[in-house]
């Protein structure tokens, strides 16, 4: 059974995943595009030479006989309504990040799905998915650094877009961490505090630049996470848990060791998209392995999602205030117990 | 179009390649299977739940109308009956390494695809699609290090299988070093010499292990590479080019950074199967596209399967004489001229 | 002419400094010992075969003749009256640190010295001579990294005395990161917050441990320090400063590289002693030469000891309060202007 | 007691040892000093403000009543006759590398020193002392790898002068790595052949440059030694024991680590005075110690400067046969046997 995908949003990352699914993946295929551009969901099937509907909307879309499973590429405000639509007809649901751009938009698409009864959705937060991340999860889980006290990490770009403002420090980039880190220790944050360290002068006028979160979990976990999205020198992704009989980290982006000009070095990625390539790979393969084999999709769920829209709102405020922020969430119903989570490699 | 596969042999590779291809590749199918075992070609049907036909024997596979490419998955010594077969019906061709096992060998199957009139073959040696190798490559061609002076490289296995034997360090393990270190100097061998330092204690009486290879090539690269079995503490994949401007190296494979009991340390592979797992999906992920987009092949040549053959008789001859013996290959035909190989990344 | 020491103190880094200046430095020799415990300083005398007399107390040492300068490596609380002792007397001193116990303390032999004309006190604080952070205060000064912006930093023991106690993570541990990181950014401290991760199990009740220290400076530099004394698995001193154009960090002790049982690792330190032993020696040498060739001492001053008792004083308070503490320094006197510090290699 | 003393020519690495005896290190004055350029030694008095005599030549300064010891840092050819005459004295030498220029020159001193009776002399194969090599020597010991089976080092530098001739690889640069390496195993040479790889356009017309030495040892270790000395990128010394259990190599020099500009690096020195500096500190400092406390020095004896030249003149001569040259030591007398060898550390 191929599942045929439907793709609401062909833009940069949608076309991204419709290449991956046409021609990288195994076992799916693309049979439908919408888009608010019309244009560029035609060109879309042009360019990749789909045997794909283009359809007006999304709610067509999602009622296609022939669609299995919907891809929510389109921007984040309008994911919301194209999953309850997808879930309102069984759809499977893939949906790039933010879930819903409101914690309460995320509540509404946990309860349409519980009420559905079993899992359709996954939230595209690839992290999970990516070897050092794997290889650290594992580290922990089989108690090598025995209880983790202490993360350290750091995000950085070595530039970005003029639209970029201080709350996308969260919404657009600190949002990964905060998905992976509770996912890493298996642990629920508490509150978040913000320390706008001296501001780099490659930073525009609205934006602050560097920023460093404290985040506290419920069980005493300290994470420091700089946001740092002018730092020049290479997009570079870093995450270090301590724990009480030792320390692992991620590896380096794997580069070939070069001797020159008085140097011992290796290269730093300085453009995002190469960085987590497999994870997005094995994010979507796992979904569509996942329903062929189970009937359920296996990775980052909807509550998740919810996780991740509450934590952000709480670090923007914690932005704005300067203070210590809680981080509430309401209890994780059973249907999201956490051991349904995704077990990947 | 989907490229239809015959397989002709289902042991331990042949069924990874299937695995591969009907699972996690795009745009390929298992539709015919043999092997001189045909309960094996029958199970592998029903362990992958292949919709396709288990036939007597290669002839007939290649023969098969619905096959539009044949994998040569079966022991060495039957690959060239099987390859020609596929050249005299026109088939694509994937041959696991070796090509052929001997030289002349290799030689009827260079004149079968040149008499043919374009390229149908693509041999096995899937090191070029490995990202480490792929990155040397680009550094040397865009010279970066200048003109390349020595190669230092190992080849390490934490042990082997009690059949393993003195010369089989030349046939299944240097063979990967011969066609690739050749490849990533765009050069020829010109000549080789073998020591044997002291015997590591953990080898078996008939085998002598480690082993160094020193082989000079056409140009003067003086290349010296390690082959050491039962080094225990891993599978080990080293190369250094080391040129007029400086030198390039591949990455050590990554693994999270420990830090515990008093060391900072990574983790070695200890299985081989590992280590060029992606190589492996790229190099028929190549063969499918480039068939599909080009109508012919893109990886390494039937011309390169002859390299590593002659090269690989004049290793072992050197391994019994310990004198230097010479690589004497025919001259390379038009039809093989350098700029058709493989382009990866 | 040779420098002649008299040791207030023969502990353990009391005998620690008598083996160095009699046994592996140049320049200096030791005439003069006393201690509290009157035994243990005639152990020291036999011990290292010294041509010493012993005093009965501080002041009578400091008073002798043939003394050209004191070592103070008595306990902390004692440091205060030997350093004012001295320098009533006109005679150099090697004061280990703390300068004295509290900043009142440090701020009377401040004004002893300016009083007394010219520069005669060096506080111990070696981390200024470790070739590591040389390294990392050159490139900080050559402009490689642009403008500091953050510091990560962390000071961990494998483990630590029963007697250790919350504070001495300031006083005994810290208090190397407080002398060393203005030092390194040329900057003065404004405020400090502490942060209480969850509690090791290896630490005592009575401790808590790990801590993380959050330090602003007057410039804007946000300086996140962890100290972790039960960290089981090294003595490991971390140092990184973010900067606008790129990053610059502490090497590794160096070590020799191990392949072996599936890891390819060096070894960490476990004794804090062997981190700093060559610091040592050059602290104690460079006091010598710069006695010897310009009259005065070179390395840090009184007033270092003084900006290291106030931050302490403030992150002891903070830990106590859990809130952000101000580091208020009085005006910097001209006379320690900060040209005059130390400039090394 | 303080060792004083008689310096042997001022160039320099003479005035290297000078500096490094009255400025750094404990327990040794300068109390003579000459060189066949008398200016050049009345100089050095002065510069180093040394309370020293000057002598016409080598003859009279090794009979001076006050000089303890006598250090050789003529040119080579000049050093067997001093040498000789520092043991008719019964004075103890210090003397650069080579011990003498030919085998038999070193023969000399060997049986003047056995005839004496006890030892006398210390060569200055300054890497014994070097940390990294140190850390190796005892891996080995405490048989950390097993039985070593090969060894591969590299010694580079940038760039040499134009007087460099292709025998110089061996007599100045690869003679480091022949004292060093069979002190490392505990093994004796047996054999010699050298590969020149295709040359870099960076070395001269008559410089073969680089060269590669296999030497196979007594009981059957393969060493693989480059010496490439216009490698441009830095001064960079590689040493790698490859053993039946597992590998140990030296560790990279100590540089802080740099993230700017799309690469993570450290640096490379540029000039081999760097390379070493606490090396040479440490073998004259034992030299003082052991003698003071000893009676004799413990460092490389007359019989290791007589390994060094019968290796040396065997590479030279496979430098100009391309064949297979044997190393045959004589008989190494019992006055030297194993250890008494020089334990660092
Ligand atoms: N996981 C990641 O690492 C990652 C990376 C990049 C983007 N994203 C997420 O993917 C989403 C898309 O990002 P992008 O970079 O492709 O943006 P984009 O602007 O390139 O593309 C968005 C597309 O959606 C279309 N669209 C907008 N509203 C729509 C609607 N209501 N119905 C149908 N189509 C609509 C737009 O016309 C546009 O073509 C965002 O939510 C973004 O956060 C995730
Ligand atoms: N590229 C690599 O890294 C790599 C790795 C492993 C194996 N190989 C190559 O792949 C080939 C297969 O290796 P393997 O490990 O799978 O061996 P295997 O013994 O597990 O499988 C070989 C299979 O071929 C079958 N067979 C033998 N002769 C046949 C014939 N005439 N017709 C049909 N089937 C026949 C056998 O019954 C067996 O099932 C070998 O040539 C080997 O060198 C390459
Ligand atoms: N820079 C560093 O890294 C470093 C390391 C260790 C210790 N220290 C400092 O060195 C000092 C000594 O530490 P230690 O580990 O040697 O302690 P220690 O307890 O081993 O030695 C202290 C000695 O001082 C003597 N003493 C105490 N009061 C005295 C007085 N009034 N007059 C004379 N002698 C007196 C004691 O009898 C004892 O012998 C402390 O201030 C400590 O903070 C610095
Ligand atoms: N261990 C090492 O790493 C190392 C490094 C550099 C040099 N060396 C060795 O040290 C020795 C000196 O090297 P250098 O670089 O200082 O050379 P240099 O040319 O700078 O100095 C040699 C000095 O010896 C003097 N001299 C020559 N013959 C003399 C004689 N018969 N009596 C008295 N003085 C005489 C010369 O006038 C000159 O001043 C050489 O043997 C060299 O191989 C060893």
């Amino acid at each position: 059974m191929t599942i045929r995908f439907g793709v609401i949003g062909t833009g940069a990352i949608g076309r991204e995943h419709i290449r991956r699914i046409s021609q990288t993946l195994s076992g799916g295929e693309i049979v439908a595009v919408t888009d608010v551009n019309q244009e560029a969901a035609k060109q879309v099937v042009e360019q990749f030479k789909l045997d794909a509907s283009v359809y007006p909307d999304d709610k067509s879309l999602v009622a296609a006989e022939n669609v299995d499973a919907v891809l929510v590429t389109s921007w984040g405000p309008a994911h919301e309504q194209s999953v309850l639509a997808a879930i309102e007809e069984g759809k499977y649901v893939f949906c790039e990040k933010p879930l819903a751009v409101t914690a309460e938009g995320c509540m509404n698409i946990v309860e349409a799905e519980m009420k559905h009864g079993k899992r359709l959705v996954q939230v595209g937060f690839m992290r999970r998915y990516d070897s050092g991340y794997v290889q650290l999860k594992e580290a922990i889980d089989n108690n090598f650094i025995g209880e983790p006290l202490m993360i350290r990490c750091a995000h950085r770009n070595p530039e970005v877009a003029e639209n970029y403002s201080t709350d996308m420090a969260v919404t657009d980039t600190l949002i990964h961490e905060i998905d992976v880190l509770h996912w890493l220790i298996n642990d629920d944050y508490k509150s978040v505090q913000v320390v706008f360290p001296k501001k780099t002068k490659h930073a525009l006028d609205h934006l602050q630049d560097p920023q460093i979160f404290t985040i506290e979990t419920e069980s005493g976990v300290s994470i420091n996470a700089e946001v740092f999205v002018n730092c020049k020198y290479g997009y570079d992704i870093q995450c270090e848990v301590i724990g009480e009989e030792g320390i692992v980290k991620l590896p380096e982006f794997p580069s070939i060791v070069m001797r020159k000009d008085a140097k011992l070095s290796t290269n730093v990625l300085m453009d995002w998209k190469d960085r987590f390539i497999e994870a997005y790979d094995k994010e979507i393969q796992d979904f569509i392995d996942s329903v062929r084999e189970t009937g359920e999709p296996n990775g980052p769920t909807a509550w998740d999602g919810y996780i991740a829209a509450v934590t952000s709102d709480a670090c923007v405020k914690a932005q704005q205030t300067g203070e210590k922020e809680a981080i509430v969430l309401k209890e994780r119903p059973a249907f999201y117990s956490k051991n349904t989570e995704c077990k990947t490699v």
